[in-house]
């Protein structure tokens, strides 16, 4: 029997080319996995409950970048999490067996109420609190074994099967499974300022990235700062498009790099070929999602059977879990 | 237009004679109000998560006490809270936009939680913390204007106001109402030993006692402990079977007060009379109880029905509020 996998992503709009390492790792899944993935809009509201004016939107442009790069409502169910209201009945029953302490000394839980409290942000609310709790529900609705996760998330992952054990212990069952962390290695890819890739640092490039936006981020990107003049030998370690070269244009890093050494190219060349060759990568996403795009129709479909699917799942969980607790 | 009333209560098993001034107000306010009445069988997780053996069995039973004393489900909707999801999808949106401290501050939080401490029971779960938010979505899914509560739910529904207003402030709208307590004067029936009416106690006369069980609860009920022998005269102001009187043998209680100053009458038979009026007391609904306990189906057609009109009330509000939230 093949595992199943949960996993999901806050709708946060477009995504950049830092994220597609994950989505190629999900759609690699589709075919070794029974994959579940869920746009989490509820979670989006931990930390944007104020302004909720983006949210649809956000949820539509990413499902463009999901279905774009491959995932495949006929292998995966592809579903937004507010249309299945059983991850909202467990988690309300995982509040009730779940003390306090456990949300409370979560690690995630004061540094992110601290960081955000220094942008004027507060979030110290009850729903942020519990969400490690909504997660679990996430995951535990369709008894996923497997959650593909990051190194930040493995202290969530750790609750959620205490969670299982002590629901399991408590009602004398064992529904539910102890999901496993799928950790992958994925390769860090920075912004084109060299900091870590991110909207908000305005230093990211799109997935969905017009021809003419790549060329433009790209020829913005921080080279050796060192090499001042054009016949200054650089220094590719601390290059943000050797770092690039090494993931978009592999055969030609070595190159690359012995010309940099020996100012045998300039960085405009040099950027120029880069540019090129992600260009080339992203194309074929790019051109699926203009396609997509033209039939919002289409969208709405796969949200509304993946949520078909994902109930039908859902359902019977929660019916087990009735049973269970003899309520 | 009619004013709406939402009212709960926590599947305890059979009520007892001091839930019957409450219960009478609810069978009032069914032709006052448009009314829903529930039996919350998630609120009674977060004291007893970890023994949901009865729970079922109480709702029975609880169920069959208020029809037996006049709740209609003709007039009212009378359902169980599990059954209608859209509880707990509220709660969720709530958790989101609810300050923890808010929460924590609740008079009744510490209180619970020390006092249930004490008896070796630990609930301090997340679950329990944030049940007056459950109870805030119970009330605003209905839009209920007025809730009839006692004084010490009071906080409680201050606390459902300040939802309310903070929901309708953050998504500018006037979606939820701010509802009012509706306090009546209850008369407090004391237990049989003078302290106050509780199954935990053992002091309590069940609304559906057999004729038996009122007479041998009666014939332990506590008088005057200075009245030792049948012929000094008794104190009424310090015997239960005086303070029942003045509710169940109004006619008599003035005659019953003289005499027993005077030892003109035995306590023995003080109580057989009171026994004797509350058991003419009791009869119908003990009559009409075991007629309705013949029919479990109609029991469950009766929570389903109410089930299907509580839901269409409450998924008509949260389309509303998915609406005025933008998700």
């Amino acid at each position: 029997m093949k595992g199943r996998i949960l996993s999901g992503m806050r709708p946060t709009g477009k995504l950049h080319i830092g994220h597609l390492s994950v989505l190629e790792n999900w759609v690699r899944f589709q075919d070794e996995y029974e994959c579940f993935y869920t746009i989490v809009d509820w979670h989006a509201l931990t930390t944007a409950y104020d302004d909720t004016s983006a949210i649809k939107e956000n949820v539509r442009e990413m499902l463009l970048d999901w279905l774009s790069v491959g995932l495949d409502p006929e292998k995966s169910t592809i579903f937004l999490q507010s249309d299945v209201k059983e991850h909202a009945e467990l988690y309300l029953l995982f509040a009730m067996i779940t003390p306090l302490s456990w949300l409370e000394r979560c690690p995630t839980y004061k540094d992110q109420v601290q960081q955000l409290g220094k942008q004027g942000k507060d979030i110290s609310t009850y729903g942020f609190l519990g969400y490690p709790l909504l997660q679990a529900a996430d995951i535990l609705v369709y008894k996923a074994d497997t959650v593909p996760v990051g190194e930040d998330q493995l202290p969530h992952l750790e609750l959620c099967r205490e969670i299982a054990r002590r629901f399991n212990f408590i009602y004398k069952t064992e529904l539910f499974p102890e999901p496993q962390a799928k950790l992958s290695r994925v390769p860090l890819l920075p912004g084109i300022d060299a900091r870590k890739m991110s909207k908000s640092y305005g230093n990211e490039i799109p997935i969905s990235a017009t021809r003419e936006e790549i060329f433009e981020k790209v020829r913005m990107m921080v080279t050796d700062p060192g090499r001042i003049r054009r016949h200054d030998p650089g220094n590719p370690e601390v290059c943000v498009v050797h770092t690039y070269n090494q993931i978009y244009n592999p055969e030609e890093v070595e190159e690359r790099v012995t010309q940099c050494r020996q100012a045998e190219i300039g960085c405009v060349a040099c950027k120029k070929r880069l540019a090129e060759k992600l260009d080339e990568a992203l194309a074929p996403y790019r051109e699926k999602r203009a396609e997509l795009a033209q039939n919002p129709a289409l969208l709405e479909e796969i949200l509304e059977e993946g949520a078909r699917r994902a109930r039908a799942v859902a359902s019977e969980t929660m019916k087990e879990v009735r049973e269970a607790m003899k309520i």
